[in-house]
């Protein structure tokens, strides 16, 4: 018997009974889905347009319109409203401790670069091998640019980061630990309090990448001792392509840190457009430059479903589905060459599962040309497939996993053109 | 008799004959403008609406919800296609120089810090005190980390940049020349090919803000000798609040050049997500994260326009328009205690027009409330007037000075609440 209660080899009946019984069904309403498109498991990289987002964004274009220049009486505060509901919604965290800003790049770059500078004489960033690339590529430059050592775990790349490892690598010269919560290709989630605290028992500050896990995981920044986190809201937020990011820093650490990137909108009396720079106490130092409305208002939409679901039943019901998607995995696709790239542990597994095969750019192609489905890839081997919550269903798992099922004892995935490269 | 062939004291017929005979009169009409609603003269600060960027826009988002993450096909590359469409249609450049991302803040930190590395030794960044703050304010941030000094030329309030003072204030220590090529109080214009010669003569790099120049004046980079440039969207380019800004780096220089925040977007074989930062050899160097797509989309429909319409035209009606607002300014205003606080020459002057009162700010009130003209303030007593040439008329700018001169004459504006602090 699964997690979930199901027989080993769950029928298409199980999957069905499954969204017969889910308290969050409708919530797939709420999303603009064309029930005779393609099986979508992708929104743990790109998320759906809800009705409510496109809503909200016709009204900001006709607010603009409208109201012009008298509009940003309103806006000008937005980043911290947004932040403020998005926290709360989402991220565990007290008033006043987040900003939508930026894109992740940027926010990982500012932040990163103030924890350096409140560590003066400490020279050592860690990272891990098995992060996102922006997030190592960013830590690499500012080490090169600050004189500090970029050094990285080789974390594995299924089970994601070890404690002890970590612990060896954390010494009293290290300035700050920056991980990402949930790794992006093997769904690896860290135990954010244990990392936290094994990074302040150091005296260094602890820096999160949450964009695999906001609106995926129940995240408590407060309670886990994040000293700081970064994420993006385009995937399981929903806010769309390229929407603005967020930034965390908590309370007691806003005064002491200074972002590198000084810009009007971290200026204190910011309107008086003073001679020299004057951070506000706040949050807002943590700003930079003109927001940008529109995104801001389509995050502001996003986070509207997980106020109505709640992130603990979305949580719960994550972990169903990725507890059918690994059955199946394990009753069809093992025996046809693919290998699990997602712990198996329910504990260490955030929201989507990745399958590795040696085929597996072409498998994936083929899912979306010939079978209706849309995953994506990680290189060199890896198809992720992430259920949304909010609006995947069990029936979308077992489908997926039977067309993936059916290409492989086919062949046919064999005959798609795989010479177009991976983008995204 | 005025440059616009007028006689001293226009009369609204004038204005309405100089309408008539307008050849971009027309392209008003592409803008969503209630013609009962108030006189909007702050495009130089939030441009207005067109029906192509509000249908664009309702496309991105149907596009969003439909390709989902199939779209980033086509998305990933839109940096540099509308920059190249930006460089060709408004900034006087060629192609693989321009890039449309994150904010003129982020833009200008990332380019300045690039100069600086570029310019090893040397320990001076000239500026302007009269410059926009952000732009000041990320400077001195600059200058601080990498312990340089800010040397700010103290340069006329209405009359900008004097040659001789900046000649005085560059040295062979000077690294970067940082400027507004249009002062955002006075519109004071400043001489860009014989600035950036006068740098290139010690040594420097020469970096531009063209946020109150491009769409509202002629633009030659590649000719006048800028190195780098940054600029903003959402004045004259009208393409929404917070909508993604831009940067130019000469050809010649991207391979010299390495900006700080190494984000993914820069990253050559950016998907392969391979360990180590190797940048693209080009403009993409200098992207950073994930772009913000419905803004990117936004501006691509903002270029229309200046396609059709073509820079110089409207560099013509510009002018018209200005020395129309000084004309009235001077046959009405000045008697009144206001005071011309922009360049009177027109060669000195881009696209807008301060007026300086010392009931400036309940003057900008009083317009908003009682008079339905929409100006702006800039501490610390200067109206700005800023006709689009894109959809300002001649009537616009004749009726908001004579209704400027009224609330002068009648006293009114005495009587409105000033308490409110300035936004934007």
């Amino acid at each position: 018997v699964s997690p979930i209660g199901l027989t080993t080899e769950p029928s298409r009946s199980d999957a069905e009974e499954l969204d017969a019984l889910d308290p969050l069904g409708a919530s797939r309403d709420l999303f603009e889905i064309d029930d005779v498109g393609a099986i979508y498991l992708d929104g743990n990289s790109l998320g759906r347009l809800s009705q409510l987002t496109r809503a909200r964004l016709a009204d900001a274009v006709d607010e603009w319109g409208r109201r012009l220049i008298e509009g940003w009486q309103d806006w000008y505060r937005l980043a911290v409203h947004v932040g403020d509901r998005l926290a709360a919604t989402v991220l565990g965290a007290g008033p006043g401790q987040v900003a939508v800003t930026d894109s992740t790049t940027v926010n990982l770059y500012k932040l990163a670069d103030a924890a350096l500078a409140a560590r003066p004489g400490r020279r050592v960033i860690v990272g891990d091998r098995e992060d996102f690339p922006t997030d190592r590529y960013v830590l690499e430059g500012l080490a090169a640019a600050r004189g500090a050592a970029l050094r990285l775990l080789e974390s594995d790349p299924v089970e994601g980061i070890d404690l002890d490892a970590l612990a060896a690598a954390v010494d009293r010269d290290t300035a700050l630990v920056c991980l990402s919560h949930v790794n992006y290709r093997s769904a690896a989630r860290a135990e954010m309090a244990a990392v936290s605290e094994l990074a302040h028992r150091k005296g260094a500050l602890m820096l999160w990448d949450l964009s695999h896990s906001a609106g995926a995981v129940p995240l408590h920044l407060d309670d886990d001792g994040a000293d700081l986190a970064v994420g993006c809201t385009y995937k399981y937020l929903n806010a769309g392509p390229g929407s603005p990011a967020y930034l965390y820093v908590r309370h007691e650490l806003q005064r002491q840190l200074r972002q590198p990137i000084w810009g009007w909108f971290g200026q204190r009396d910011q309107f008086a457009m003073g001679q020299g720079y004057d951070p506000e106490p706040d949050i807002r130092r943590f700003l930079a430059g003109t927001p940008a409305v529109l995104g801001l208002v389509a995050v502001d939409a996003g986070i509207e479903p997980f106020a109505q679901a709640g992130i603990d039943r979305l949580w719960a019901k994550s972990q169903a589905l990725t507890s059918l998607l690994i059955q199946l995995h394990d009753a069809w696709l093992a025996p046809l060459g693919c290998r699990l790239a997602s712990p198996r542990d329910p504990g260490r597994r955030a929201a989507h599962v990745s399958i590795g095969h040696h085929e597996g750019w072409r498998l994936c192609r083929a899912l979306i040309e010939r079978a209706g489905v849309i995953p994506d890839f990680r290189a060199p081997d890896v198809i992720r497939l992430g259920p949304a919550p909010l609006y995947s269903r069990f029936v979308d798992v077992w489908d997926a996993c039977d067309r993936l099922r059916r290409l492989l004892q086919s062949g046919e995935y064999l005959t798609v053109d795989a010479s177009r490269r991976p983008v995204t």
